[in-house]
């Protein structure tokens, strides 16, 4: 099965697949600054929690001058804390061996999720999921559909506009995996919980504070809402590099507000937009984490502790 | 201000403005038999529950067969019940005075449906819709759109997958109209109603059975569940035409299934996806309808008889 390589070091440069070009080119841009990590990540040519943590580790072991470096990297978008956690990893010893550790540590922590996670799930169980949380968002099979993957399962993916990223990124990975995939509206969500479509929901994960809220793109809180209306399980599968256990609840993680430009394409010009990337979805709507080391159910906040 | 015309009878033809190419374009499409108004109405170049109703009206004062014509236009599309309303109430009466008069009286229940409607509104109140249910839905000034623009209500409208009836039409009528407007992606509803940016949810009708529950965009069901779940009212404005008394439960309303291609547009080629043009939104999520002849709260089934 051709494998999926979202970030690789090349002679001493990083090569990014741009994921903005998926499905219909498969094109690496080659990165030999810092400022053209940062800007590849902001653009989403590198996107996924855990993969922009792996390229900027991966970018601070081209640094010159860490120190300013790691606040270009961590401002380059602000929802996903691995990004940040990753850049703190890097700043006592900016090497490339510490980046390729930070990246095989992904790649181990992913395996471990799909390992965990195929427990819960009946092989080729339908399961719901959003946005793309494979291997083109991670350092190894992914987070959520890793387990979707090593489960088997019969995959319902949600488009997740604005970017398309399960239309574009998540068709593509299942087409190459020859996993069973079937694309639905986001709007069409509701209707497939409430038709007993799909047995599970799971989705990845941006940032989780010490309560159990979790931030994620946009449209994950919805799904959250739909599935305990209908009583299926909503999972998420996260790498401990997610968790960020300085902030006390939801309220405190950021959310990014992306470029209004980007739900323009089909409307008139000169109208308005609004365009936030992620939304939190409160702890109380999870029906279990699933993490590198093992699965967490409520009460949340004494095992994240 | 401009008005919009979707449809006319202009020298023995029906004149179409054909909705799939707005907001680019602004092209009536000529139609001079039932077939052809048929064919408009499957390909969604006319669509809106009450407006295919009266593109049905007038094909059939251009019948030579009656009986047959009124097939062919009620199986064009199945979930809207206002197209087969419609041509049953040409069946006795093919000519086009009938045709007009459904045609003007849909335009005396949108107004009708806009002052009773406005009423239960803020003036600039923030509100949250989907699909388009406008002047291009309707032979008025709408359903749900037309209440949003009496109230001058903060319309935040969704982008509506697959056919961008959200982005591509109600932005561009409240463009015309100069009502303020904020298009949102599908899957921020429910963020949108998390944080308080809007005050009340109001959605048009495909087809209202006799317990109330209600057929309409694929979404609705979502949204409506997203509503409750943040105590925010959800309204449904529909007139007369859209009640069908003879189904006892949403259960028994056919819900069209369109081509999987028009979910296919960034996808990789020759994947799977499942499409779903309505969903049916339980009458106890409703606070009340909006119609024509007042506003019906529960228990609905009493006044829907």
């Amino acid at each position: 099965m051709p494998r999926v390589v979202p970030i690789r070091w090349v002679d001493g440069r990083i090569e990014i697949l741009d994921q903005t070009l998926l499905p219909r080119r498969e094109t690496y841009i080659r990165c030999r600054t810092v400022r053209q990590v940062a800007d590849a990540i902001r653009s989403m040519r590198v996107r996924g929690a855990p993969l922009i943590g792996i390229a900027a580790a991966y970018a601070m072991a081209l640094s010159k001058n860490p120190r300013r470096d790691a606040q270009i990297l961590i401002r380059a978008r602000p929802t996903a804390v691995n990004l940040s956690w990753a850049v703190m990893q890097m700043l006592p010893d900016p090497t490339l061996a510490e980046a390729k550790r930070i990246h095989r540590e992904d790649r181990n922590m992913c395996d471990r999720i799909a390992r965990h996670g195929a427990r819960l799930f009946r092989r080729g169980a339908p399961a719901l999921t959003i946005c793309n949380t494979g291997a083109l968002a991670t350092g190894g099979v992914g987070t959520a559909y890793g387990v979707l993957r090593r489960a088997r399962a019969n995959v319902f993916a949600l488009e997740t506009r604005p970017a398309w990223q399960g239309a574009r990124l998540t068709m593509w990975e299942a087409k190459k995996n020859r996993l069973p995939a079937t694309l639905v509206a986001d709007g069409a969500a509701g209707s497939i919980l409430r038709e007993g479509r799909v047995r599970v929901v799971i989705t990845g994960a941006d940032r989780i504070a010490r309560n159990g809220d979790t931030a994620n793109k946009i449209g994950t809180y919805s799904l959250a809402v739909l599935a305990r209306e209908d009583r299926v399980p909503f999972y998420v599968a996260a790498p401990s590099s997610t968790f960020d256990l300085s902030l006390r609840t939801g309220r405190d993680i950021p959310i990014e507000e992306r470029d209004p430009a980007e739900l323009l394409t089909a409307a008139p010009h000169g109208v308005q937009a609004f365009n936030p990337a992620f939304d939190v979805t409160p702890a109380r709507l999870i029906t279990a984490f699933i993490t590198d080391r093992g699965v967490l159910r409520p009460p949340f906040h004494p095992s994240l502790r």
